[in-house]
């Protein structure tokens, strides 16, 4: 069993360290072995049965990240980061992505396909009737915002500041980064970078609630 | 500036460590000094606005853990991991809650409410009229998968192994947990403890999509 070298305290010190970055130093750029790292806990980010109903799409163009900034509240992130992910659901996930991943998994783990067909066709009745009422796309949504969590959370394990966000024209996003034809929908923005030395929003106090306000036990 | 000590090596062995364990080893307990730094993880996980929409119910009664594990497709995680965290949202987010975060936000950085009543009135305006068609629950929903993937990632780095489930009776688990009368509704489910040494899933190899699958490049 591997175990970890990693300590309670140096997680909580990193998770206290971080913060929603808002004015980030547009002259530093994440360096290509961090990069990967980041990349790889996209990769590496659970979802629901393994499906990953995802693709990130990594903008570093700064002329088209000037134009989507436009239509995300004119919010410097978009352009001043290191790096912008946009993170996206595959639209209507169903039988074929099932296959395609059934596909996957006989060709990592050297099995047939044949020999997983119990599976794929469990994964499949869930999908067609989830236990509870729910479309694809929201199914897929929860799965992305797992992803999100791992990129930012690695970031922060690493130094990294990001900055996610929600306020953006999802049409405009969609059309500019030609996602409906690839079968994508953008969902949330993740800028990835390091902080300006002068972003205000780095000293402030974090504000949390007591921990007897968001865990509660049942006992 | 906190910088961090933890290597890009680290985070992918812990993240290549992970993976959802089915057969938990149900005579061994997380440390407490873990399940502080579990906890804290959930309570500094970031949300929209940092409003914190949700709460994190721990089950430990083993005979409560039993009925709920009969709501959940009988899976063994559900009574046999060290702890079990339900994930749940604040149902109906709006006004009453950006106040009571607005109020929290001026205690913690020791300024005036007032001082923050324009914050206050963005916040409910994006709530009242998101850029995008989205209900509440399903907007708080997603701050929890947040939440979730910190609660994972956590563990991962702390050598601790989880199992998310979405296979669960919600209106049962939200009637034997008592949920909605305080508000809240379970979204998703999350196995805490240490594998089984017989779990056969462990040596599986992990399956993933090729990178380039999964992240694009726009530039």
């Amino acid at each position: 069993m591997t175990n970890s070298s990693t300590t309670p305290d140096q997680i909580i010190q990193q998770l206290n360290w971080r913060y929603a970055t808002k004015q980030f130093d547009s002259d530093r750029k994440v360096p290509d072995d961090v990069w990967t790292a980041l990349e790889q806990s996209l990769v590496l980010s659970p979802s629901s049965f393994g499906l990953q109903p995802w693709k990130f799409f990594v903008v570093r163009n700064p002329s088209l990240r000037q134009q989507l900034r436009e239509h995300a509240w004119g919010q410097a992130q978009v352009t001043d980061a290191s790096d912008l992910v946009v993170l996206a659901i595959k639209k209507d996930v169903g039988a074929a992505e099932v296959n395609q991943f059934v596909d996957r998994m006989a060709a990592v783990r050297q099995v047939s396909p044949e020999s997983l067909s119990n599976y794929g066709d469990m994964v499949k009745g869930f999908l067609a009737q989830p236990p509870y009422p729910i479309a694809m796309d929201s199914w897929a949504t929860r799965q992305v915002y797992i992803a999100l969590g791992f990129l930012m959370y690695s970031a922060a394990m690493l130094g990294i500041d990001t900055c996610p966000m929600e306020g953006f024209d999802l049409a405009k996003f969609n059309e500019l980064l030609h996602l409906p034809e690839q079968g994508y929908s953008a969902v949330v923005l993740c800028a990835v970078g390091y902080r300006a030395n002068d972003d205000k929003y780095a000293d402030l106090e974090k504000v949390r609630y007591p921990i007897e306000t968001v865990v509660g036990y049942c006992d």
